[in-house]
């Protein structure tokens, strides 16, 4: 029986990627698609979603949710993703319709009314639904079954010497996502800086051909000039898959992503910390806690998934 | 026409006088009461509400919201109100049931069901449910016509040395209600503390006779007991009904409450000053500003509004 | 026997002031004056303050100390005092030379080469000097008398909403101070917003005559303008001989300054609160510790003493 | 010509191990050693400073500086180093006699004293003393020729799960260190770490013979065993002599050691992160600033130092 999540997503370049591997995977059931500001606004990323949902054949609902963090300003990430979010691709006219109801409620409403343990959380935008929908009905917190996150690093940064876009976003909430007593698991920069879209990637997808290969490829070479512009980066981190293949690893055995427990928490009063996953990577700490860190992954595993889901 | 007023509290002694004050006063239309964790827990002030609601004769929804602090555990106040909430009064049997809808919905849900200003938030606990309800319909905050509040000091706190509880309790959710750009009028300890339950007042209640003037005098005793022995007050303040009675003024053309505006943050980062209202009362700022801070009360005026409330 | 003082000042109109009344009067006697970095940078506050010693009559010795906060970068205060910290005044060319010891070991050397209990310290500048000479030679703290200073607010500030100018200009340094263990007074904008140079005051000191007072007359005016056009006094307030005062009158017996005593702590932390005093006023704490703050000034009484001073 | 510096430490077994390089190699001349407090209190660690310099024959002034943190409450690190902070070993009685300066007044007086950039300051405790030096005197930041310290990590921490305990005993001392302009290179735990005195360098030491190699042994088995109970380790990191080994490697044509230039804070405000060094290692920022971060040793070269110490 597939894995039930929720994508929990701000597209955004490697968010459509995430869409399109959670919907194409046999161990994937893609129970919502719920939408947040981070990397643009809350309009632009969810008209997005609608149109990576149409051209990748997402049939679930697909919601809106915060227009911001829960306490601090929006400073979206243009540089990265351009003015639309999802600059350098053509999206195909939405032929999927927005839910009425806010993705909070949503997310709220699919977790009750599934059994104990059945649904995975997915956000791999800023964690602000999710913290909001913890508030709002802190029962979801024994009934969902983990969350599995893009977002954080155990070393480097990359908004900031120390922190990750995603969670520098909007702080306060990843510190109620953290801390909230359910199974995290996180994707940081740690390993999704090892998802790389190398020529060879580019290659392979090429040779897949159709609306999707093309959509990839077009997404690949606006994506990329733009890392190697603001960061320097030969080949650009493809991050927000990085989440859903931990989900599918897990279902399928485990043994592509080398994920270790330890405690981790979020700095939200630092000088020069604020938006840290302070992961206790210590060795006589490590192992403990109801968090964890992804460190190592499988990068050809990973391809290989993505390039299946093109088919 | 009467003011909409939707009052969120936390019962809690002096919420239990709000009560009755909003359902008695013909100035005030009553369109809901809603709970949130603060002087008690969540349950606990959920069914002293629906007890006075009985006693005072509210009909209006009742509806419970948030079970704690946006971000920080909950520290009630048991040594204020006791371990009920609202120790040293007898409630009756509730005849009232539970609105089965959450709180914050509820806001939602009447804030954008009624005309363009017609409702004003009058919240006497901590602003949690009032942030939640922001975060997730940020467009109530130009439909509101106003938040007048009880909570915060200008000068000296009580909770410490420069925090009074309600903001202290989250001020995360504080900082969200006081910067989200509606007009806030906030009755803190500068005001309430003129809103004393002296023996003079005590007299006026036992001279009306009845259950409610029964209620109120055990109400006095217990509260007026705790707040000698704990803060050495000789006459206990009765601060939540004075936000009620701010509305009431409004309504009635003013002159009984002294309203100054001025710019007010929260502190959300300090070692000594969380949860202060920080109010800029710097004569060459002084004026300015969608926020507004009360410092005069004329007593004899807003005690007679409680005792007409009795009979 | 007079109280042997040590006048640690960054002049500034106001020090300006403290030095006559510290050189003048009988009850004081000036055992040095040591200058630290604030309202300019500390070589112009040196200079003023040799040019002022030369005015007044200063034979003791005056030392440079700190250039700057002990973690924060400097932000002087040329709006109130110009350019030269002391502008609209005409100094003598200076008779009297820089001490070549630095002041935080001119006050260590001090302390410590006179008896227990013998010396006050009277800062009218940042706390920096102060902090120093704490950490450099914690011994001087039971050697001390006591710390009778100008800074801080138990109520509004001037430099943000609740900081006043000398406390937030090093709020460290204020920490180290109010927190030493030493008995600390605090002469705040709270009573030296009683100190205020009125034209009354004016007229007196025009009625002396002489060089100092014609010195005097030029400071108020120029001080008085710029109070007007940057917080908009009537009357400009002299904020640093009150501290000065505190001393005499302590001396005389008392009961021109009214002085409570009441726990302080520095916020150095805040949002909105940084720099702070956070007096602790609330009735059933008051009274306690070893730190008071001044609350009420006899002014004509302290006008007196400065007027005097002139002659 | 030899490398002049000033080893400002607190003894500790690792610090003793950094004296005994300092004294040995030829390419190092000690010019003093100051103590503050850090392992253990002020008196301990410089009653073992006196003890250890006895015993290596150190000849340089030995002088006691601060008691404990600029701000923060002082605490030790007795599980590591033992109530003494010393424990384990047998240090001979002190032939050398306690200078009567102040160590901040002789580092200052020291580098005033000697040619521009010809001395560089070796701190391998917590930064108190090199701080109130900077604070007191600013002229040294331009004369010293740069600071070589331990102390901080890049990585993981050790005290917390980010922080390392040099740093986080007084994080304001380390962030005027860290943020003064001169030149600053870093040994932290990702190089410590990496000099771990294992079996072999024990079998190293034994073969030397004599009362120094005697007393190393003894240090080793002491620090080993507190090591393995506290953190796990099979071998103890010997973290201070580390800083040495940089300044030899600098002095000697460089090549054992992995030194790289970073942009380094001092978190001193965080939750979770202070006393953090937070170096920006992202690939796109690293090689700028005038800090630097040591990553790489060359362990076996560190240990040649040390044995022939011994000789």
């Amino acid at each position: 029986m597939p894995r039930k999540i929720i994508l929990d997503c701000d597209p955004g370049h490697d968010d459509a990627v995430a869409m399109l591997l959670a919907q194409a995977h046999p161990a994937i059931d893609l129970l919502a698609v719920t939408t947040v500001a981070g990397n643009q606004s809350l309009p632009k990323v969810t008209r997005n979603a609608l149109g990576v949902a149409t051209l990748v054949g997402i049939t679930a609902p697909i919601a809106a949710g915060a227009e911001g963090p829960l306490e601090r300003s929006a400073e979206y990430a243009p540089d990265i993703h351009g003015d639309s979010g999802l600059d350098g691709v053509v999206l195909p006219e939405a032929s999927v319709a927005l839910d009425p109801r806010n993705a909070v409620d949503l997310i709220i409403e699919l977790v009750m009314s599934h059994e104990q343990g059945d649904i995975t959380l997915v956000p791999t935008g800023p964690l602000t639904n999710v913290a909001l929908a913890v508030k709002r009905e802190p029962r979801i917190i024994e009934r969902v079954r983990e969350v599995v996150l893009m977002g954080g690093s155990a070393r480097s940064g990359n908004l900031t010497p120390v922190a990750e876009f995603n969670i520098a976003f909007d702080p306060e909430a990843a510190d109620v996502v953290f801390s909230a007593g359910w199974r995290v698991v996180t994707a940081g920069l740690d390993v999704t800086h090892q998802a790389l879209a190398t020529p060879a990637v580019t290659e392979r997808v090429a040779a897949v051909g159709g609306a999707k290969a093309e959509f990839m490829l077009d997404l690949i070479a606006e994506y990329g000039r733009r890392y190697a512009d603001v960061q320097g980066f030969d080949a650009p981190p493809v991050h927000d898959p990085v989440a859903v293949a931990i989900v599918i690893d897990e279902e399928q055995g485990g043994g592509h992503v080398d994920v270790v427990r330890a405690p981790i928490a979020i700095e939200t009063a630092g000088k020069h910390t604020t938006g840290m996953t302070v992961v206790d990577l210590r060795p006589w700490v490590v192992g403990e806690g109801r968090t964890s860190v992804a460190l190592g992954l499988d990068a050809d595993w990973f391809w290989d998934l993505v390039v299946a889901a093109l088919r």
